[in-house]
């Protein structure tokens, strides 16, 4: 049995989390860590785990907590767990962290995104950018994983076959991403209350947003060169779900430009034997609908041929393989475990 | 391994019972019946399931079906099931029917309220009404349940204990109930389209809903003696859950009215080791976003002194305790299965 | 032109008066008053008014806005108005308050169901209940319009004729009552959060809700002697609107039960010429998409013949007739303008 | 009093029609077409109206109209108006056509697109393109305007004022649009139930949706040369609202980018005296609840230094300026009333 704790426990990724682990079967979570409920019942603040969790939640004290687990998760505001962690709490656990903290390489583009100084940089280079999918093996071997954002997880697997094998124009992608509001947290806001949300979409954090520089280094990675890219978000009235709608234009080359049929076959060579990436039928638009509650992410293409360009589309559920549930196949990959335990549900719909 | 069929298998409670009964363990579904779709792979009706349910859907020849499995559900319109079971079948396999057509023991009555005829009244009395938590016994032991209607769930439930202990005035029972817009089926109809349902609420049924002879079936098998209700139905724009609100009288006695925590340790004895009812603690209002996906019925009461009335409140998700769930819990009683096999994730939040 | 100041006017009911006095002809807004905005642009709050309005925020200053206006609207927590409104103040304006201060005739009463004391009881007098509807021509003569909340206004209207013919019994009365998101107010609190209300609905305040005692005085007066009621909200997942489902035993009289003609008769002469009362017809329910962003309200019954009950409906916007728009009326009817002045939009749909 | 009759009165945006001229003050709907509801009342239909309108529903039978009114609106099926429509008709009447009947210049571009043959080309010639800002002239002196499309309002008006200047480059526009449902009309589609588009997000008609070859022309007239551009639309769960984000790289010229400030100087100098456009401040997003009920489009710009693209952004009601609101702005143009006669009232929130 894998002894859990969690920091940050009463987020929305923070519950999640809690329902996915409950459900997983080897582990056990012997901490719910809340700096705002220390004391309260759990289940008093996530009244469906009534009846199902006993325990009180407790403070975020890491060094405490590293001594009685073996993997801490930390769903916590940026800079927290950067401002924590240290080489001491690596050598008892293992650490997979919902925040941002580990996933830039370069500090100073962190910084310059967060607006934060980071605390810890020299455990930077430590941590292994938890996209399961692209960087199993090194996963495997870390202590440390830096979970990814909801959006760049989306955005990342949507566009990362056609740029590695060089088909699309990376100076070309536009990322256009929708987000359910479970997204924008439980904080007490104004700007997300029920009648501000409801009944509205709007595009937020134009040119700005700090998933970017996310999205970019990973991109850039599979490009094998810098990638600059445009990525626009925007907050739907839904509970959970992110949609992305990216485009690129294709490379043409001396037989004019790819087909349909070869850029999906490129896909099913990339996700066809992924347990969690639905490459969908020709014509089928992913919808969030489809995999809420699961850790599916559901891709497809559509060629334009009038404007030369790509279409390429994602739907996940932003708090499961967007956060939670990415965190748990994680914490599968660390332990030795089927990747796919405690993530094997199928999508909840309606 | 259990060898099911599904006839209706395509409605929303048809797809919810193929997710349940994919993460039961002990089941194969051999049948994913639906008339509209014959011929048509299932997971391209309910998209969730691409990659998980290969199979295409078959048409609803009960006889055929009889001959490939241990157990049938029928999530049928009224008089389907009626028109074609028969005592051939049921020597071959269990039936759980999600429609109304065992749920009434009076066949007059059902004829009255639904406006049909009856076309195997000589059934009626071998079926068993599924309500588990009521008739557990009973289950075990039948070949016919009539898995009983969302409202009656959760309305039985939420008032069961009081009227059985003759605490309340059977004559003055109202309850006001709420439905997420799933109850209302998967029909195209104007008047469930998202513009229609959306930003609005309704009454609708108003003393004349089908539910009410079932609901008053069970409560005057409580009581003793016959009940007579209001029974107001609601359509409320979300996908999933019931809230019924219900009212009564409380019986004064020498001692004067029964007092909040008489009336508390009742539902505590009665509901206290059940597995899908969770008794919440005093003041806390059930609210279907706590059992979204789950088994569970939540219920508490309110003491108004005032008025000498109590509110009883039930909550629940009108697919699963309301349909699937329970007709899951039935089939577990049947086979001799834990009852709660199949049925232990944790209810999805937000 | 009528000079008019709000007190509150970044509320959702502050902003909806902001709104219908725009499009009224004869009023011209001089201050917008709000505590939490002051010196903010007021578009900047509510950017529907970009372009439209220019003016900034202001304070609460009641006494030197009593020197600049003609009528002065407060939408205002409890208490606010009651500590600082004076006669000085009145003698300058009229005065029309949204908040609950002056619409308990019982200053014990008011103190006991808002725990907080009552500090100037000695204008409680003076006040007038400005359901238009039921007080017109006091409400013309009265320098302090107490508008109704709510949930009273649409409960108080659904139950009026029945009770003052004295055709159902009193004490059988029960509301059952929903209401959409926006009468929670636009306070930054976790429990209104997009996702916290969305797919859910939930009782609260039961047996204990404020609106109770005003409902039972309005109602009180009309049967001619003490009505105690039972009266429980509910949050729906929509931003505007408001739906009661009353109840309540019909009088049986030598001649049986009345009719439903003979009821839907008294309706028919109690609502008939009413301007925003809409009877509807036989067989139709309420729905609040019927009235959204309209002054109306829209009534109907039903008879159950099988309990002798009466299912009294009613339907409106509860930010319109359930607020601001019932200011408006009631400022009207002060002035001497045409009641329906500024009211007579169509209702929006969808 | 202008006279008018509307073919189509029953879907949303002849309901929306209705609604605003009931308001206009200088006409009077003579003429309720309604193919599905003959003899039906019309307020049976849309309850809002209830007291309001009294006339039952009437056909299609333009001829018949065309002699009793002096302006007719179709919002018809696509190829209706055209195999209707002659010269006798127009010598009577002004007509405007919600339809895309006239809309495309090129015939073959319309069929080609739309899958239908043209009965009328003769006529496309006459029509002039009803977008308000920018033909108001033309609009005037015609008698067939072809009502824009609802996302091609949002998404010409927002790209226009940058692709006029010669300051974005026209091979590099993309549109992602997203809609309301109400856009999908209130035929009885699976599709359109509420539990299947409610917490819901998906792309459609990609790179094939019949709104492009629409704003290609309009925006080629704009840039002096063809424009090929890419559009996608999404659908989202909320009634009304178009969000249009768009993305174009900028020009640079010998002094480099233009800046930030010079575009918005731009957008001020096309739209600042506009009555219906407003251009936000800088870094407020247009969002649809801003605009709902109202014939209003927002419009603002974001700079994206790094990718060297502006982001321009539109929100406005799908069914207010993308339709019936519009259809309003024409009529009052072709009978020289002023411009925003009937649609002056503020954007209703929330």
């Amino acid at each position: 049995m894998i002894r859990a704790g969690i920091i940050g426990a009463t987020g929305y990724a923070g519950g999640e989390l809690v329902r996915l682990l409950l459900g997983h079967g080897d582990v056990e979570i012997k901490w719910y860590g809340s700096r705002s409920y220390i004391e309260k019942e759990y289940a008093s603040v996530y009244q469906n785990l009534f009846r199902i969790v006993d325990d009180v939640c407790k403070d975020d004290n890491l060094k405490e907590l590293a001594g009685q687990v073996d993997v801490i998760f930390t769903a916590t505001p940026q800079g927290f767990l950067a401002s924590v962690l240290d080489e001491e709490i690596l050598k008892k656990v293992k650490v997979v962290d919902l925040s941002a903290d580990y996933r830039i390489s370069d500090v100073d583009v962190y910084e310059k995104w967060y607006q934060i100084p980071h605390k810890s940089p020299q455990l930077i280079g430590q941590a292994v950018y938890g996209l399961c999918e692209l960087n199993r093996e090194k996963i495997k071997k870390t202590r440390l994983v830096a979970n990814p954002g909801c959006y760049p997880t989306c955005s990342i697997l949507s566009v990362y076959p056609l740029l590695k094998e060089g088909l699309i124009d990376p100076d070309t992608i536009i990322i256009d991403a929708k987000s359910g509001t479970s997204g924008a947290g439980r904080g007490a806001k104004v700007q997300n209350l029920f009648c501000e949300v409801n009944e509205n979409i709007k595009a937020y954090g134009v040119a700005s947003h700090r998933h970017t520089p996310e999205i970019e280094e990973q991109l850039s990675n599979a490009a094998g060169r810098p990638v600059v890219l445009s990525f626009t978000p925007h907050l739907v009235p839904m509970n959970r779900g992110i949609l992305v709608t990216a485009y690129a234009s294709l490379k043409e080359t001396d037989q004019g430009l790819p087909s349909e049929e070869q850029l999906r076959d490129v896909y099913e060579r990339y996700y066809g034997k992924e347990r969690f990436i639905r490459f969908l039928e020709k014509g089928v638009c992913p919808e969030t609908r489809w995999v809420e509650g699961s850790n599916y992410v559901d891709v497809n293409i559509a060629v334009d041929a009038r404007t030369k360009r790509v279409i390429m589309m994602g739907a996940m559920d932003n708090l499961v393989k967007g956060a939670a549930g990415q965190a748990v196949q994680n914490m599968n990959l660390l332990f030795g475990l089927p990747e796919e335990q405690g993530l094997v549900m199928p999508p909840l719909f309606p």
